[in-house]
């Protein structure tokens, strides 16, 4: 098999190049290129890519930007993957640490300063025999479904076509044209969809209103996905047990919003696939796709340029 | 099959009694019965057992009162079981929370009233690719090494003898004359064993020493497993990345002792298995024991008198 030449840019590190090198690929400029691993954002992007460049691997999962910076439109024959898979792992890790960590009271404790052994005690649910919904199936969606299986979680799983997902754990797979149904018969709800214009506001006043006051609601996807004001009312009213926030609309979070102050919110601040965990995942993931290009199969994260993400 | 008469006390509920029957007994007064249920502590239990009595259940998983009580040498001739195993499963959760919250950096998080991403992203790690061994490979041990197969952990299991344990996850199984080994090679630690005169301060100074600045050190087991005084100075000096107790010692932590303050320890209450979790799961234990008792099969958690647990 003869080495296939793949461009990388904006810069040149020991680690994408060995990645490339892995999966099968030499580096090369971006003229004699048949395809570009581009580790950096849409700014600085070459304005017209020339025309031997197949495929482009972007670097992050979440591609909103790249679709406002008007290069897949100027780039019609070209296919274009993301990182998303990539940093599942970790993500899914995040998410289910921030399930856990609510569910089982862990904030108060963590605020206390003596033994209130007798008052937590009520407070301390499990997840064994719970049903979480998770909405969205794609990487981080199934990679928390193999991590939710062995604590005995009932998962509603809810994607677009409502094609049964198969995996261990999961009783049901919604569509998500029917999502409205499945809110009153969930104990806690983790959102893990790709933000576009039908999931904003996904979770609002109506779909918090039918949760349980145990129920805790995760966000790991977008800010956008969830209505903050609808979410901050039903945290302060009890509507619902809790809200573990990796996103936020607006995000940053500013100071003095009430997020920060709500003993029920668990804010961390989009630092669920960190810098440093992130590098290492992207290069295996450049890796396996370009074993992919190289031997003709289809390439993992393929962005869907009609759908948006 | 004929119903075996099975005592039960200090007082009936509708639970055990229900229990009971699954199992294949039928409650029956003490002096006709063969086995009894005890849902209580020491205190109370009857000064002498009539002869017919074969076989005690006892509530609690730890059972170092039942010794301090005198009860097991005045019946010598009675095989006594604990709860041991039943309440496994929630605490091997709580275990995993608080391992999670200590790698992912969540106590600075809860603490936090600003988006301090870029000062955080070094501080969240993974439990992917971690090491993690888990001291006393009982009923909550083994819980927990099934829970952490998922995330990519490789577990060092440590018990008395040394036989594998054979688990997915499970690389290498010590046995705990030779613990003395895993502390340079390990990343967190995990303390599930029994509370013994062999297991007391099993990790102090010279243990802590060897850690990693990101190990995290969980002790869910028994206070006196730990060296609560060479584990303060640990996480003073950061000799260690931080711990999540939810046994301590003294129990209870008094007001104003520096676990308290310490950013980087996570105190919970011995709430790891609270009452409202543990009824339902020692009436599915008392079930299983009694249509062990019944078939004449080997009880689940019998206590060694000799072991002393």
């Amino acid at each position: 098999m003869t080495s296939v030449p793949i461009a990388l840019g904006p810069a040149r590190t020991t680690l994408l190049e060995q990645a490339i090198a892995a999966g099968g690929g030499t580096v090369a400029d971006l003229d004699s290129a048949r395809a570009l691993v581009w580790d950096g954002e849409p700014d600085g992007f070459p304005e017209r890519l020339p025309d031997g460049i197949e495929w482009v691997q972007l670097f992050s999962a979440g591609v909103e930007e790249w679709f406002d910076s008007g290069v897949f439109e100027r780039h019609p024959g070209v296919v274009f993957t993301s990182a998303a898979g990539a940093f599942a792992n970790s993500v899914a890790e995040h998410a289910l640490m921030l399930l856990l960590a609510g569910v089982r009271y862990l904030p108060e404790h963590i605020r206390a300063r003596s033994w209130r052994q007798a008052e937590f005690f009520p407070h301390v649910g499990t997840l064994r025999g719970a049903t979480v919904t998770i909405v969205g199936a794609g990487g981080i969606g199934r990679e928390l479904i193999t991590l939710l299986h062995p604590f005995g979680v009932r998962v509603i799983a809810v994607n677009r076509s409502g094609t049964p997902v198969s995996a261990p754990g999961v009783v049901e797979t919604v569509p998500a044209h029917r999502l409205s149904e499945v809110w009153p018969r969930t104990d806690h709800v983790v959102v893990a969809a790709p933000a576009t214009a039908d999931t904003r506001h996904l979770v609002g006043k109506a779909e918090l209103a039918q949760l349980k006051p145990t129920s805790w609601v995760i966000n790991i996807a977008r800010g956008s996905l969830v209505d903050t004001d609808a979410l901050v009312q039903a945290l302060c009213d009890g509507t619902i047990g809790g809200a573990g926030l990796d996103v936020t609309d607006p995000e940053p979070l500013p100071d003095g919003h009430p997020l920060w102050d709500l003993p029920n919110a668990i804010v961390t601040p989009h630092d669920s696939n960190p810098p440093h965990l992130r590098t290492a995942a992207f290069a295996d993931h450049v890796t396996e796709n370009i074993r992919r290009f190289v031997s003709g199969h289809d390439l993992i994260a393929r962005i869907d340029i009609v759908a948006g993400y």
